[in-house]
C-alpha cells in the first residue's frame, strides 16, 4: 500500500546512509553537522536554489557540482550560512567537499569533489570554523549508518531555530520510495527561504527526470510557502536518486511522489515557523488565472495588517479587501467575497452580516476570497505575525 | 524670511478657516469632524489618491469633484473609513457632501456639494452613523474660525491612532504661506496609505500648477515613507489654493514650498507610527539609475527581519544583504558596500571589522547601502518591526 509517514526521513529509501553530529560550529554544543551519502549505484540528482542575487558560498558550489546531474553525497552544516564570507568563504566550501571526498575514499567508496554538495544555514557573514569543521568531516564518515536513525540524526544536525525535525517518507505500493528532510523556521518565502531541503529516492531515474519532479513539485510547495516574504541566501533543494530499488516509475509516479513529500515537508516548516500561533492559508480563487490568483493569495499572505489581524483572532475583513486591492491583477471591487473558515465576512466587497462575530481564535484559520472574474485558484501557505516572531527575530545575531 | 513651523497648519496661510469637534462618531467621545473652508477668491485644487484597486466612497467621490480642479470646502471624519460598504455607503458621502453645502449656503457663502471634498478614516467595512454625522456638519459650519486655533482642532480631529496632531507651515519671505496637515500612523505605504493630508495655500495658482507641485511633492515624501508595505483604501492628499495672498509665486517657487511642507508632514507621520522605537532611513545609491535605487530601498525597508533586527538593535547586516538581493534591480553581490550610521559593516559583499560592534541603541538609524553599479540614488522613511506595532494591529476592530 502507498503511504506517507513522518518518521523516517533520507534514510527511508534503499542504499541511502546518513548522520548528525556535533562539530562545535554551534556555541551550544548542539548538533552541527549533517550528511547524506548514497550508495548507488546510480547516482542521478537535481537542485533548485534560492533566486536570491546575494548566494551564499556553498550555493555557488553546489549549482556547479549540479550541472553534471550527479551527486553522491550532501554534507550540510548548521551554526554559520557561509554567506557573504568573499572568496575566502568558498574555499571554505571546497575543502570541506574535498575533505569528505577523501574521507569517502579512504572508507571504500571512491568519491571526488565535484560528487559533493555542500549546504550551510545560519547567521549570514561569518566565515567558518574550518579547524572544527574539517576534522567534523572524517567523523561523520565513520558515523554514518543505513537505519533510520542516520536520517534522524541528520535531520536534528540541520536545525537552526526550529523547534523539531522535519522527515518525511513516501512508500510505493511498488516497493520504491522517496524521503526527505528539511529545515526551516524563518525567512520563508516564495524562492525557498532558509530553508534546506534533501530528497532521497530509491528509484531509477535520469537527472532530467529528476529536475522534472523536483521542479513541479517545489513551483506548488515550498514557493507557495510563504512567513515573512524574505528570502536566504542559502535556500537549496536537492534529490539523489540512486536506482537501488530498480524500479523505474513513471514521470507522473515520480512526480506524485516527490510532490507529496514536499508538500508534507512544506506544511512541517508553515506549522514550525518563528512565532507562529496561527496555521494560515490563503486561497484566491476566481482570479483571471492560476497566476494572477497566486499573486494576490501572496500580496494577502504578505500583509503585514492582514497578519497582525490574524494573530489577534480578530475577524478584521476590511484588511484583507486593502490588501487584494493592491495585487497587480484584475479584480472588481464590488466581485470581491471573502470567507473565513467557511463563515462569510464580506459579499460582493460589503460586509456580511455577522462578520465582527466570526471566531477565530482556533490555530487554523483559511481565508477564501472569490474574486469572481475567472477561473484560477491557488493557495498560499503562511503564519500570523506575532510577539514570538518579533522576539525571534529581534535577537537572532546578538 | 522663508521658514518652515509646526506650530501651525492649514489655517496659517490668508482666506482659510478651519474646525474640528467631537460628532460623535468615535466611541470615545474624542473630536471625529474636521472641516477646512476656502474664503477665496480663487478655488483651485488638486490631489492624489490611493493606488488601492479598492477605493473607499469617499475617494471615489473625491475623485470624482477633484476632475474639476475646483475645492471651496473638505469634510474629514475620523472613527470610521466608509469603505467596503456598497451604494449605501457612497450616498452617506454624497449626503455629506450636500448637508455642508446646505449648511455653508445657509451660513452666507453659496456652496455646492460639487465643490466640497469628503475624507474618511477609520475601521474599513462599517457605515456611518448618518444620524450622528449630518446634525455635527451643521455644527462644525459655526463652529470654524480663521485664526490658527482652527486649524489646530482640525488637525487633532483627524487622529486615528496618530499620538499626535501633525501640522506645519511655510511662510514665505515675499508674504505668501503653504500650510498643511495629516493624519496616519499605520498602513503608510508607498501609495500614501491610511494618510489624509490637507493643504491649503494663498498663492493665485491654476490647478494645474498646483498638481504638479502636488505630484512632485508625493512622489518624494509620501510615496517614500513605508512602515509596512500596506497601503489604505482611503489615502487622498488635497491642496487647495484661494489667491488670498495676490501672490503668484514661481513653479519652481511653489514646487519648493509644498515640498517642504510635505517633506516635514512625512518626517512627522514616520516618528508617530504604530509602535515606532526606531526613525530608520533605507539609503541606496550607486544603483544603475533613481528607480532602481527607489526599488532597492524599498525592498529593504519592508523586509521583516531587517525590521526586527533593528528593532533589536542588532547591527545584523547579513539580512541587509540578503533583502537587498531579492530586489528586481541591477547588482553585483561582490561590490555591494553597506554602513550603518556611518559604520561600515559591509565592504564588498563580506563582512567588515568590528560590524558585529556597531551601536545602534539610539532611536535613528540610517542604513546606507552602495550598490556600485551607477550613479541612482534614493532614501525611503520607515520604521522598525516592534512588539508595540504587533499590540497594535493586532488589536485594533476587537
Amino acid at each position: 500500500m502507498t503511504k506517507l509517514v513522518r518518521t523516517q526521513g533520507v534514510t527511508a529509501p534503499l542504499g541511502f546512509r546518513a548522520a548528525g553530529i556535533a562539530a562545535g560550529i554551534k556555541a551550544s554544543g548542539n548538533p552541527d553537522l549533517a550528511l547524506v551519502f548514497s550508495e548507488g549505484p546510480e547516482y542521478s540528482a537535481a537542485g533548485v536554489f534560492t533566486r536570491n542575487k546575494v548566494k551564499a558560498a556553498p550555493v555557488l558550489w553546489s549549482q556547479q557540482v549540479l550541472t553534471g546531474g550527479h551527486l553522491r553525497a550532501v554534507i550540510l552544516n548548521s551554526g554559520g550560512a557561509n554567506a557573504c564570507t568573499g572568496p575566502g568563504g568558498f574555499q571554505d566550501t571546497h575543502a570541506t567537499a574535498e575533505e569528505l571526498a577523501k574521507a569517502l575514499s579512504n572508507w571504500g567508496t571512491d568519491t571526488g569533489a565535484g560528487e559533493i554538495a555542500v549546504c550551510s544555514t545560519g547567521l549570514i557573514g561569518d566565515r567558518l570554523p574550518m579547524d572544527k569543521l574539517l576534522p567534523a568531516v572524517t567523523e561523520i564518515v565513520h558515523e554514518m549508518g543505513g537505519g533510520l536513525g542516520g536520517g534522524t540524526d541528520a535531520a536534528y544536525a540541520i536545525m537552526t531555530t526550529d523547534t523539531v525535525p522535519k522527515q518525511a517518507a513516501y512508500h510505493h505500493r511498488d516497493k520504491w520510495n522517496v524521503g526527505g528532510m528539511a529545515k526551516g523556521a524563518g525567512m520563508l518565502a516564495p524562492s525557498l527561504a532558509t530553508m534546506l531541503v534533501v530528497l532521497t529516492a530509491d528509484v531509477v531515474a535520469t537527472p532530467e527526470q529528476l529536475d522534472r519532479a523536483l521542479r513541479n513539485a517545489t513551483a506548488r510547495t515550498f514557493d507557495r510557502l510563504d512567513v515573512d516574504g524574505s528570502c536566504s541566501t542559502n535556500d537549496t533543494v536537492l534529490l539523489l536518486a540512486n536506482g537501488a530499488s530498480a524500479v523505474a516509475p513513471s514521470q507522473e509516479e515520480l512526480d506524485a511522489a516527490v510532490l507529496a513529500v514536499c508538500d508534507d515537508l512544506a506544511a512541517q516548516l508553515m506549522a514550525d515557523a518563528e512565532g507562529v500561533t496561527k496555521r494560515v492559508l490563503v486561497t484566491v480563487s476566481g482570479a483571471a488565472n492560476e497566476d494572477e490568483a497566486l499573486i494576490g493569495a501572496r500580496t494577502v499572505a504578505r500583509d503585514s495588517l492582514v497578519k497582525t489581524a490574524l494573530f489577534g483572532s480578530d475577524p478584521n475583513w476590511g484588511r484583507v479587501l486593502a490588501a487584494v486591492g493592491m495585487a497587480p491583477i484584475t479584480l472588481e471591487p464590488d466581485r470581491i467575497s471573502v470567507s473565513f473558515n467557511g463563515s462569510p465576512v464580506c459579499v460582493d466587497g460589503t460586509g456580511a452580516p455577522g462578520a465582527r462575530e466570526v471566531d477565530l481564535s482556533g490555530a487554523d484559520i483559511h481565508v477564501l476570497i472569490e474574486l469572481g472574474v475567472g477561473e484560477g485558484t491557488a493557495t498560499i501557505r503562511t503564519t500570523d505575525l506575532s510577539h514570538g516572531y518579533v522576539e525571534e527575530n529581534s535577537a537572532y545575531s546578538s
